[in-house]
């Protein structure tokens, strides 16, 4: 339960602790590394979820229980401690620091996003079913937006499931692709088109549906670098799934604009996590270079080693640094204060997505780094490196990939520019 | 004068109004641009100070401060509006948008930084003597520091150039190098050995030295990329220079100490300044993508333009995220919260050092993709954009260069680690 | 059998038919794509041989044999084509351009190195024992030099191993690791410090040894990010495993003049086998993107997967060129043209050094952009990406870090400039 | 005059000890370096020609004619020594290790690609009116196809100078903007529309118009980071200029053909010249490092340093061997082997601009690493490299930008793929 006498920094701190000893030990004893081959990194990978990994996340999810630190990020009223976006971005980065950190705290992506959007977006009925045991860590839950070509993938409006009228609620037919969590899952958030055609701009409705309907058929999973933890990424049929009418997030035809209420503040956290990790490996290299000797030093006092180390702590440098900065601006946004292009201050969803382009690409930077510092213990699995090296590759794709985001960055500052913002934004 | 009602983000919307109205046309007109090749800017180059730059500046500083702007980061008391580190982070950034703003505002190295070390160093009478001179743009100063090898570069101890005990004071024998502004200087601060050996990590002492003095002379100009304005950098040597017993600022021996209060903030606010010169040549490129065509589209609206389009928002948002971390951690530093090494949190030495890094490489990436979008016209005279490309190509070696800075963060790194301080500092 | 009225571009044409013909309808169903995630990738992962891999490889080699294009760099008098080192440049891509396309044709690694330096430095005997079943796809060998830490890595001087004369031959004694194909192997060969101390730089001997010899433990594999086609890397100990005398290879005490020789060959076929690999990625990723499309245009026709597609045919194009002006060297060098620091021309170690660093960086580059064009179809199992993108991974380390590498031409460089060379070199 | 007897490696050593002896005494002598601030580097900026200039050329020429290396690319017919395409290479790179070598040896832009279109592409008569004076520096040439927007750029098809059919000959009328050498041009060689309108694939005639031509004007120079050596890029003005039949330059209407057979060359050209002056950079840095100390070493001695020069080994090596690649390529296609997209081999234009794309990048980041490794002096006028890094900054711009090319190289690739070939191109 939450404690609002609990300051950022100090819940920091326990987080740290619990991590260090409560998540990591749990963490290279799974993951079956230091010199355990027979408990190797891969015979996890592909995200088949089986009794035991379940039983691992209750396991880890009670002791964060236990030690307060249960979906920190909720209000308290929910049990959690009222973070701002702001503190979770140091609280998310200390539990990223190990792999199964955010899983243990229940703010592991999807449920954390969903959660957020459930808070913002849902009727209190609506809460009360389906966030209260998503706080609790009763029930998991799945987002399934993405479609399988030609579908709703890097542009939204090409969606095609369609959610069509019946008596007393919905009928929704399609195919959502690359859903992770869906086999876990006791709530899954859907997105289908309610009018217009793939290609329009509105027409989309947001439901929430119980994960154990009729008419949900898990048609195989899609095997990633990322492991999905856990329970990984699956192509989830609607085949003519009924239902009931309260089960419309907001208002209908308006799925879009609830969409658009969870996209900054999850691509945020997701960059809040994977800067954790990055932090971590960046300490394991530490730790290789600082002992491994060649050519008569320590790696670590090698100059090109050095690069590496120093290019590390710039890249965790800055993107700590963007990360506080949007969060600001969301938090910021949250208050009411005016943002936007007209606004001539940075909107959550512009700043969200150059964060995340940027964050996604260092993480991406730092952990390869780290590979290349361990050299070959690096690329084997006697190290977390190879790991978390696999694990972190998809974030530049997932939640809009590097291109896409580049694309709409430089469309909204020619847009800028046009309508003559760019000099009172050039702060 | 300064005004304690005025918020920062008014005063940065004032320094906003100035650059544009005031500043902007002048930079133009002097720099020859908009089809003059009769006032082509390499005219102004090699740092040559003549009446008419003398006089453009005064003119300058005149218009700033009947708009109050003068000098706007000194304490209320100087005469400025008493800016924390962070304010500073906007204001001039909002400076820097012309590559005349700061020296109209007063806030162009090396002033600002020799103020900030008065202020933080000097005696009560030598703060009235130069500090007061300085505030209001009636002299203006140099910083003596780096040494023609094999004295003081990247490495100060190497400092060679000495001042002996006289009857009354001391006198002063070396050469120094790169000395910025020293042919209007009214003051040098001159970092001088008192003891030691060069290699020693003690024995420097600080003077400031009254520009006037016999025993200092010009040497020659060092011309350089960036026409250093104005005065250009200079080679000096100290002769035999004779100064008083006051002319010691701080304590006898400790001058690198003296050296370490000037040295963060100094860096970061280059680096605010840089920014604001980065954001107009981002903007500048943006006028020119957005209206010029090719193969049938604007050239802003191509794939290739976008991704550097796209590049230039993010290393803009990135690097201000970073100055404006670090600025915290400057404000708190003074606000007495423990920093450093040991206190699990970062120093403003070491944080500063690694904003440095990446925002002068980062800074040089956007205006190079400035200069890139802007095809033939960027390498030419009519924008004014090769003269900024030329500009900020030596702050990736002032100031420390990358390389410096990168091996003395990985030297850190390491000795956190085997110090055991990694984890708690992952955050 | 070889033939010598083949020439060089027929060969190349008759790979490349073969390859698409035989290797990669193989490869493809064994590795599981084409959404059939019944035979996921990663179930080969970790290098384990079974029967089916064994049986698998004997297919593949069975095919080019029939096909005369087994271990086609060899001699015609040992069944190859007489390639040479350029010959090899167009031959060895072709064949790279399948994961199995090595394998089958005899050519992978450590085997094809193993075969130049039985050529190069073994007395006919020894070439008659071991080059024979080699060359015929009879046995399988590898080379054990690298050594667990403290031992030989990159600093080779650093052998630990012992050979110790006993009567009739040597008793060898320590650890081997990361020994590719060790488990398959037939002929280990070996290198042994049979004098001096670790850290002297002579000292080494040479030794062929049967893979059945008493005193050889496999101790464990240790799984890397790449499969190790086939048999992956191990933990191998020597523990009193005698040799005879006729297992010397050379010269006693002239082990590392030996290594040398198959050094820069072997760094070079590398570079080959893996850019056929990544020419494979990117014609995978321009099939996805020329057919995919997203915003109302095939993916391949937007600017920012342009830029991807232009940097990978750039990087394919570059590496292509180096790896054939370092062949030439290396045919030079064997012609009898001076070469070396002292000539004014590179030689095959330095040339090879620069090409191994350009290369595998240009191929993790390149494999990179192929997954990120792909999308979420590039980090999953249902294209080869991921699997490439993770094989390719591990070559910027092994043969000498990137890191390693660099320090050396930096050395090497300033060495020439101190001899007075540099500008003789400057062509 | 050529000598059939000398072989490439000949010709090349003669080339740099003619640069060594000869032109880099006068470079470093009218460059104003080696402390002579009173000959500063940028007093030659901006292209101005005087008597001084037009002497020292005149007299590197002399030099160079009584060395027998005067156009030495040209047929031994014309006074050359017959170099191939590849011969190209390594004469050109030798004369380009100077600032001054290419117009020492006659083989500097716009001249030498002005030579070989006329050899390529005029008649017998226009040879000897143009070619014979051009060769032996008697005269020099312009060559203008740029055209201020929204005029012939990047995409040459907008031309919007047009020839208008007179009595006996031609009437010229338009802007040409960026021409090189206009003021100094004897010859200039001139694409006009001769029918069609802007955008239209043909319709363009290419002339050779005398230089002194009534209706030519010289409207201003366009002042660029690059000095133009010599004479500068002018805006010219061709005001209803009359020019007779017989300077039409192979068939009307068929200009942008003409101008494809000076294109490939041309770039590559551009490359080998550049590539030359990188390697100078890289040489000058050298020699800075490894006097040059800090820390306690040479500062080539330390890691950071050793990463640049590394880098910049590994640039000139994949430059060097690109370059000749692609020569290699123009060379079989002069001899009449088939290439192109349905030859299944690189054409010269692919190739070319595969080639140009990286050399133009790789020689930017070789002089930048020179500059960031000489510290201070490196951005200053004390050392040659702040000339040569602003000298080489446009050809990332110049013979068409690193945008044009990624974009016409990745366009090309998708046009391959989808007719089936890239699978045969993999090579």
């Amino acid at each position: 339960m939450g404690d609002d006498a609990t300051t950022t920094p100090e819940l920091v701190g326990r987080v740290r602790d619990f991590v260090r000893e409560v998540v990591i030990p749990i963490e290279e004893a799974h993951l079956g590394v230091l010199h355990r081959p027979d408990l190797a990194a891969h015979d996890l990978a592909g995200g088949r979820v089986d009794d035991g990994e379940r039983a691992l996340r209750l396991a880890l999810q009670d002791a964060a229980r236990d030690a307060g630190l249960l979906a920190p990020h909720l209000p308290i009223a929910w049990g959690g401690h009222g973070l701002t976006h702001l503190g979770r971005a140091s609280v998310f980065e200390a539990a990223g620091y190990s792999l199964f950190g955010a899983v243990a705290l229940n703010i592991a992506a999807p449920d954390e996003g969903n959660m957020h959007l459930l808070l913002e977006a849902a009727s209190a009925e609506q809460r009360e079913r389906w966030l209260r045991p998503l706080a609790t860590g009763d029930i998991h839950s799945a987002f399934a937006m993405t479609e399988p070509p030609p579908g709703a993938g890097s542009d939204p409006r090409a969606l095609t499931t369609r959610a069509e009228r019946v008596d007393g609620g919905w009928r929704i037919t399609g195919d959502k692709w690359f859903i992770t969590g869906a086999r876990e899952a006791g709530l899954v958030i859907v997105l289908a088109r309610t009018s217009g055609e793939p290609g329009d701009a509105g027409g989309a409705t947001m439901f929430l549906v119980d994960g154990a309907s009729p008419g949900i058929e898990i048609v195989r999973d899609v095997h990633t670098l990322d492991a999905g933890l856990y329970a990984g990424h699956s192509l989830v049929r609607f085949d003519g799934c009924l239902v009931p009418d309260d089960a419309v997030l907001g208002e209908v035809d308006h799925g879009f604009e609830a969409a658009q209420v969870r996209l900054a503040p999850a691509r945020l956290t997701h960059c809040m996590r994977w800067l954790g990790l990055a932090g971590r490996a960046h300490d394991l290299a530490l730790a290789h270079v600082a002992e491994r000797r060649a050519f008569g030093s320590a790696i670590g006092d090698l100059g090109l080693a050095q690069q590496h180390l120093a290019d590390n702590e710039i890249d965790l440098a800055a993107s700590r640094a963007l990360i506080r900065e949007t969060a600001r601006v969301l938090d910021a946004a949250e208050a009411g204060t005016p943002t936007g292009i007209d606004a001539g201050a940075p909107d959550p969803g512009s700043a969200s997505s150059v964060a995340k382009t940027f964050v996604a690409e260092a993480v991406g930077r730092i952990v390869d780094r780290s590979v290349q510092l361990s050299g070959g213990q690096g690329v084997s699995d006697e190290l977390l490196l190879s790991r978390y090296w696999r694990e972190v590759r998809p974030f530049r794709i997932y939640d809009g990939s590097s291109e896409t985001h580049r694309w709409s960055i430089a469309k909204r500052a020619v847009r800028q520019h046009r309508k003559g913002l760019r000099h009172d934004l050039a702060q």
